[in-house]
């Protein structure tokens, strides 16, 4: 735990409304120390999907100890059960989520071992004893992240639950094919897009470590190169994201627009045959 | 007083600019230790009466003596009056409001009684004694606020004036009618539009409670509900908002788009006749 | 230095997705303290132009030491210099400025003097020694602004360059003229437009002060007035902006969107020939 507490938020609230000020105002009461940092509340509305990825890129940047609120919950009101847990080390875990259980976290718990989870069933910690159907996220998320960040335990929150219980939204894996060029390709979706219009794929550095390499998006042969640069403007160009994944942009241009892609749709990464290999053959 | 004052900023100014961050820097310069945090910056621009409706939702949530700065401003350089103000019980006030006196601050005050307020006249606690003629949210309001925030007394910041006398920007009041059928009906506005195109009545909780009901939108009738996914996806729903109004909203959808509903738009909640009534009949 | 040091940023990374969140992960790791304050993150993609622009208004609002972080960086990965510099007085810096060295911090260098400047190339101070060829601004920015605000040294932080080998983007210089009629003539362009619509141009507010003016923007004459609200609801003024250059508005209205002006557009202000001029005459 770091000496002053971070705790970020995650919303699909917008900021035109004045719902994350809420959150925040509830939290200061609560926890008037505690170092309030926006990830973003820009995530479409009810896209648990892009807030699951979001929130799995976003972790491992934080201090020790932080704990990540995030709300995009269609559900709320419903029977979805309202969460939180440590993930991390046991002893000094290396964060905290707390929201709904609905997949939101599954991307950070594919990233590292949730060591408890627990139901928010304690109203003590709430913002009331009878919370609003609507707004979980000032009534009962927001005080239970204040209060998690001034030190309260996950036990004194709520009845403990089994990890293996928990809401998960996958991706679908990577299909790797060993093409009859020799090549090996792998086929991935487009799992986001962001402000700059880079096409943010699911195929990982790993599998082009080291190779010379190219992505098929639609139609179109792209060529793998290292930064946003190495192609004239204009240009789409393959690299490797800041983020780990191949990634399909366009130097000094918006990729989403030029190449009219989008979210969910299949792009191939092929790798050349290793030139050691006995069978390989130009194509 | 909380320990770690908090300071509050809405405004029309959008984030494109640095606007908002001037004023940030103006605060800093005079209070580094307030907490400041945003309501928003997006309300539309020049509109008075949703920035008079985002303040009185914001304002319960945050900690005593919390001080709101306030800027949606057409009248800026005019003869409106540049004001604060405590809100709340006399000698521990619930907060304060800085900023034009042009009814942005009545929402508030017909939740919580002023306890007194000043034209802000005293320009040793401006930013400069020559301020701007288009831009005193950074030249008079938020030194005028940090100071504030710091525990510098209203009465030094100005001129005293009558309570009566500040700005007043009232909406319809809720007109009640008792229908042929023995229903109740009342007719609200839309007085709000949420990021997620959900429609705020007038219309408060209270009228609704504890009966079955109904709201005409347009030719439209919708039942009253509990929570969001109380009807199928895409459906249209009334609810009890968050806020403590009735709402109307449209599961996993947006209702502004999907019904086609703007500000100011009349709404009737239908309550039907008390089942114990003898002359009741069903219609 | 003021007690809590301040850290602002400014980017073109948007609100939508992680990156800014991100970078504040990376700052509260390594200086807890410090305070982060956005100027702002809707800087078109890869426009440096409008950066320099809004860095050299917002800078002179914050105080004495501040650290402004600006990633706007088109060039990403290529041969331009990352570099840190300290602008102001040599013993006490008003500030400091980090990002990649390609004409973003000119604005600020017009008008205060580069005391030191230095390239980053000591990654002891980055969050790792092989930053990412895309995302510089959570790879080494982030980090390097962290410990300057803790008070590291610049010489610590790379090799001192010359400050006239520093990137410049200029504007046009304003042109003048003396008209047949003997009023005075400046052509400058439209160099900002602001979330209001309003036009900001390069013509300073010391070429029509005290005098009568006007504006030409396309066919139009617009008079110089004082205050937004000094001409009918609707109708096009001119006046001095906030930030000292002449500005083209409309009272309740948005001038880029009904005068269907662009930014690097010219305009002419005209101030009419001083009445104790000899050959002074009406036209």
């Amino acid at each position: 735990m770091t000496q002053i507490p971070v705790l970020t938020l995650l919303t699909d609230f917008g900021l035109e409304d004045t719902y994350v000020g809420v959150m925040k105002g509830v939290i200061a009461q609560i926890n008037p120390q505690v170092r309030v940092i926006d990830l973003t509340h820009q995530i479409p509305a009810q896209n648990v999907a892009l807030a699951r990825f979001a929130l799995m890129m976003a972790c491992p940047y934080f201090p020790n100890g932080t704990v990540h609120l995030a709300v995009v919950d269609p559900g709320v009101g419903s029977q979805r059960r309202p969460i939180a847990l440590a993930f991390g080390a046991p002893g000094q875990p290396t964060g905290f989520l707390v929201g709904p259980d609905n997949g939101l976290f599954s991307g950070v718990m594919s990233q590292s071992p949730v060591t408890m989870a627990v139901e928010l069933t304690n109203s003590l910690y709430w913002l009331t004893p009878q919370p609003s159907a609507t707004f979980h996220g000032r009534d009962i998320f927001a005080p239970v992240a204040a209060h998690l960040a001034r030190g309260v335990a996950l036990t004194d929150l709520g009845t403990p639950i089994a990890v293996d219980s928990l809401g998960q939204l996958a991706l679908p894996p990577v299909e790797q094919t060993l093409l009859a060029t020799g090549a090996l390709q792998g086929t991935g979706v487009i799992q986001a897009i962001d402000h700059f219009g880079n096409l943010i794929t699911t195929i990982p550095a790993s599998f082009v470590a080291g190779n010379t390499w190219a992505v098929r998006v639609g139609q179109r042969m792209v060529a793998g190169q290292t930064t946003y640069t190495d192609c004239p403007a204009g240009e789409p160009l393959a690299l490797i994201g800041s983020h780990g994944w191949v990634e399909i942009a366009i130097n000094r241009g918006n990729a989403r627009q030029q190449l009219g892609v989008s979210l969910g749709e299949l792009i191939q990464v092929i790798v050349p045959a290793p030139k050691t290999t006995l069978h390989g053959k130009p194509d």
